[in-house]
């Protein structure tokens, strides 16, 4: 017997069911909330059950909302005539954190992914493509990975003949590494991508 | 605006307050969650309420059980003539782990620790005295740390007058480490600790 609980072995195994924690911080965490006060539990308890039942998609942009349209969508400070293309609803906070863009969004739900069974048809691009109408352009997110740049080429194909323009973000040397410990791909992206000074 | 509803910033930022989790993992842990089918969320929304409404201390023991006197205290196949003294009931955990100790435990829950404020009465002392009566040994496994050692020290004296045998886990080299990467204190301890080969 090692736990002398069900219910303390039940909460280990849901927490190492997550992803990034193992066996030994479920246990840690389990034996930490195990000695936090009632009012913590029933708030997390309570959070788990309302992220569930009250957060949708909304039903313009396809990112996580609790009022649809979602506050980007119906707020009256943003540009509505760019719209920025991203794999996943985390990928939208990262580029509000930069407080550098502040046109509208599309949640894709994935990338193209032919050995994952991922096709076009399971992504949002024909939501987006019916949002075309009066947008000026269209930047593409996606993670600069190989299916990434696919999902980015096969939109980029679909939505010329609107006469949009249609951009990438760039790939390059992150800021603060050193060519010594940044992969050949990426350098040579950075050296193909170079520009006058 | 960085989230675009009010659930997942609470989700996020109750997941940040558990030790070893950041904000980052937090935001990720959150996106997991909202992937997850309901049965999940609700089982794990239910799990936490039950580790708090159903897991108590033994009487005896003072490790955690739904049962009282806990599984270990009531087995019958446990040596009830040797206790095994433990910070905490994580500890208990890590000792069962090792199939090597059947007696029963003592759940302190915490050390002495003047810097902390905890004096010797706020420990389940006490209660581990009025539990002598026909025990034969009592094994001290607090954590090699001062506190765990002053610990130790003191309820030996306790328990000296009682004629229980009383020893003290050892302290040297863990298996698999190297002199080279092990500390000063660990290396002296293990010298000290020698023994005829």
């Amino acid at each position: 017997m090692i736990y002398t609980s069900d219910s303390i072995e039940k909460m280990v195994n849901i927490l190492a069911s997550l992803p990034t924690i193992g066996k030994k911080t479920a246990q840690r965490l389990t034996y930490h909330l195990l000695k936090s006060d009632d009012d913590y539990i029933e708030s997390f308890s309570q959070a788990l059950l309302d992220i569930k039942k009250k957060v949708k998609l909304c039903s313009t942009c396809f990112n996580y909302t609790e009022t649809d349209p979602c506050p980007i969508c119906s707020s009256e400070k943003r540009k509505r005539r760019i719209i920025c293309v991203v794999e996943d609803p985390s990928d939208v906070i990262a580029i509000e954190k930069t407080n550098e863009f502040f046109g509208l969004y599309h949640v894709l739900h994935g990338v193209i992914s032919p050995l994952e069974g991922i096709s076009p048809d399971e992504l949002k691009i024909k939501e987006l493509i019916q949002r075309i109408g009066n947008i000026e352009e269209v930047i593409l997110a996606l993670n600069p990975s190989v299916e990434g740049e696919a999902t980015s080429q096969y939109i980029a194909k679909l939505l010329h003949p609107f006469g949009v323009a249609v951009t990438r973000i760039a790939m390059g040397m992150p800021i603060g590494s050193s060519l010594e410990f940044t992969d050949e791909l990426t350098i040579s992206k950075a050296i193909m991508s170079r520009f006058s000074i």
